[in-house]
């Protein structure tokens, strides 16, 4: 190593055959593969030969009813469970409904992957909005956000309960006296709340990382109390330094409205870059990709994002200026994403084409175009300037634009002395950082027998 | 293949240390490693190298206070899914609940671990009897089984309904016109019942199955009509070849009564072998074991079956004769296998120390010992005699004990050509001789077509 540092924290977010909307219509594009999970075991293999601290799966209990885009072939827990198999390292980040998953079955699923992967779980937790999936577990429509998040609130209360349940030095294992579990040492959480009653105890021994590192990646207000409460490391998407570092410092001044240590809250922004040796080979690159998006398909992801009907613009012509300003139906997880498309209207005032375009890669995550250099500064400056303690990557296309990020711009981030050459932990909670959290119950335990 | 006669099915049914309830304390047992993936994946490719079927793991979702055995440590379909890494033709039999899982998440979860697999995965249909694991999921008691029974019915027509929702065809992959899926051949499932309301469509393409084999493994009333329903794959336990000839013939007169072809319903009892070169070694071996039991758990065991206390029997006298005829709160999935006991008791006579080691081996599952020609011998008469399509091997201590059977069972039963020396498919479905369902949406929209 040569230097100890702050560093980064750097993941990769996995997305069938890249982040680009259009990249599976790609030549060269994995669109025949996204159903193999050896395409995955080989990108998380990717990621981690590259040393990266995690991979990272969004999720949502829910088709959503396109025909111009892979759907999710597997579901996130098993997904990982079989990259854990494949690596020794990486992280493992899926991400988990709060609203639509029972906490037992979620803590023994969770609980079960850091246990298969030698401490390597992390859980992105959500409250999944849209009345979609919902339909899909027996209600008409989602709860409002409110009580989306009340209950999230419960949930991570019990589960936590749950992963602390048995202390970590309950199993004896003592073949002559025949006790393998100390009892005394597995506890009940009798849990009974507004929305959850669980009694417990969980069914299997505390977890290598005692229990999955907790992600958060909503960005509304009742997400970032959330995640000031809660969340070790979140995720965001922000298109400017300046908004970046807002939410930064808004982050950690709810953390430590919680009596947390800011240190133990990871901002992540996301990034997704285009690399060319030469500005001009990014910006064709970036080009490129565009050229192979379905406007019907991007104006319908975007009517969704904005809650009103878009299909009466013409694709080159300006966006009118106040379109996004009005009161659109618009789901509280997408206020935040809205307002970075208003912004943008704003700022640059795009044709519908270029809007989309600009959306197509990322989502509203900041897409990126240059050289090696040009990616590393950027990363370097929101990463001292107060807008990240690391990025989640995007790759626009899986795996050959991983590969080149991993190869041409993690080599000079390691240069600079800003990236680990080599892990020097074997678990998520260590590459991030973060304190393996104490059983509530050991010290309840501990403070039972000083007294 | 020296024959393409009727073939066994065999499975290994995996747990923890072994069957035996006290084989954790055996000096050579594996008691340190139950939590340890390697130790399942290990077992995993030593039943694949003798060329059986599948492995198998019961479930349910609460920890049952002992202290005297191994709990789970992994929750099942995780814990298959590491397994499916590590091997590459056996099948992977899950247990989970109907009461305690929503069926769009559990869909998933045994979807993808049918892709994973390549077209192997088995769920073991369970209705999770006992208020203790209600109390996990804000429930104070546990439904009746017949409202258990009705769910589990509405659950599995859901769920099946979810996994028939993308015909096989609906994924297209064309490039040139930006179209992946033909949203035409992904249909709504539009579920509202009494029990369930589940909008759909799933969220995944097809499995490389259709669906998981659908196994189901309670002997109460309405276990077996559930079962003659619905499952492809009967777990069931009994001490003699009588009680078995019987069950099998009800459970393919049920299948029959269903308008369903008997063939497609195996009917496999457990069997738990201990083998010795002579019949005095595997007396010994059986003894052995039942030398390292600790009396008070077993007791408590058998308490929970019958619904009565017991701790007022001396150990070394005879069990009392009507004890078990009483009016004890036997929950119902218990009843038949009390009625193995009530057997056992009225045939032999034990004392409770033997009753109790009677029941040590394999909870009412047919605990034998003998040479290996005479266990090859009942396999056979047992197989051929209307009372089982195969079984379900619970090898008292693992891995000694299975490779005791593979190497020295299964050759005399490959020799008598009632047991492939090779795999012949690739399939769970393949290796049980069952058809791949087609869906019913894909029929229907042929039968519009048609007409």
């Amino acid at each position: 190593m040569r230097t100890m540092g702050r560093q980064l924290s750097l993941n990769a977010f996995l997305h069938d055959t890249g982040h680009h909307e259009a990249s599976w219509r790609h030549p060269e594009s994995g669109a025949e593969r996204v159903g193999d999970i050896t395409w995955y075991q080989d990108l998380a293999r990717r990621a981690e030969a590259a040393k990266l601290d995690a991979v990272f799966l969004a999720d949502g209990p829910v088709w959503w009813g396109t025909g111009h885009r892979p759907s999710n072939q597997f579901e996130p827990i098993t997904l990982l469970t079989a990259l854990a198999t494949a690596t020794e390292k990486i992280g493992l980040i899926a991400t988990a409904s709060t609203s639509y998953y029972a906490p037992y079955n979620l803590a023994r699923l969770f609980g079960s992957l850091d246990r298969i992967s030698g401490g390597r779980a992390g859980w992105n937790i959500v409250t999944t909005q849209g009345d979609e999936a919902a339909a899909n577990f027996g209600q008409d429509r989602a709860a409002d956000p409110a009580t989306r998040y009340e209950r999230a609130q419960e949930f991570v209360d019990v589960i936590t309960k749950l992963w602390d349940s048995w202390e970590d030095d309950a199993e004896v294992v003592d073949r002559t006296s025949g006790v393998f579990v100390d009892t005394a040492k597995v506890h009940a959480i009798n849990h009974v709340g507004k929305h959850l009653s669980v009694k417990g105890p969980f069914n299997a021994p505390r977890t290598p990382q005692g229990r999955p590192v907790y992600v958060q990646a909503g960005s509304s207000n009742d997400g970032r109390n959330f995640a000031g409460r809660n969340a070790e490391a979140i995720f965001t998407a922000h298109q400017t330094l300046a908004d970046a570092q807002a939410f930064y410092a808004d982050i950690k001044a709810k953390a430590v409205g919680f009596g947390r240590d800011p240190e133990s809250v990871k901002v992540l922004p996301g990034i997704s870059p285009f690399i060319g040796d030469t500005e001009a080979e990014a910006r064709e690159l970036y080009e490129e990709f565009n050229r192979l998006t379905v406007p019907a398909y991007g104006l319908k992801q975007l009517e969704g994002i904005a809650g009103i009907s878009l299909s009466h613009l013409e694709l080159d012509e300006p966006v009118p200026a106040d379109i996004f300003g009005g009161a659109g139906n618009v789901l509280d997880n997408n206020r935040s994403r809205l307002q970075v498309v208003a912004n943008i209207v704003e700022r640059d005032r795009p044709t519908v084409r270029q809007l989309l375009h600009r959306l197509a890669g990322g989502r509203g995550h900041n897409v990126v175009h240059g050289t090696p250099v040009q990616i590393a500064d950027t990363i370097q400056e929101w990463f001292e300037g107060g807008a990240a303690d690391g990025f989640n990557v995007l790759p626009p296309l899986y795996p050959q634009h991983l590969d080149a990020f991993t190869s041409k711009v993690v080599p000079i981030l390691q240069e600079r002395g800003l990236f680990r050459t080599e892990y020097t932990g074997s678990t998520l909670r260590e590459h991030y950082g973060l304190d393996r959290p104490v059983s509530q119950y050991a010290e309840q335990s501990a403070a039972a027998d000083a007294s």
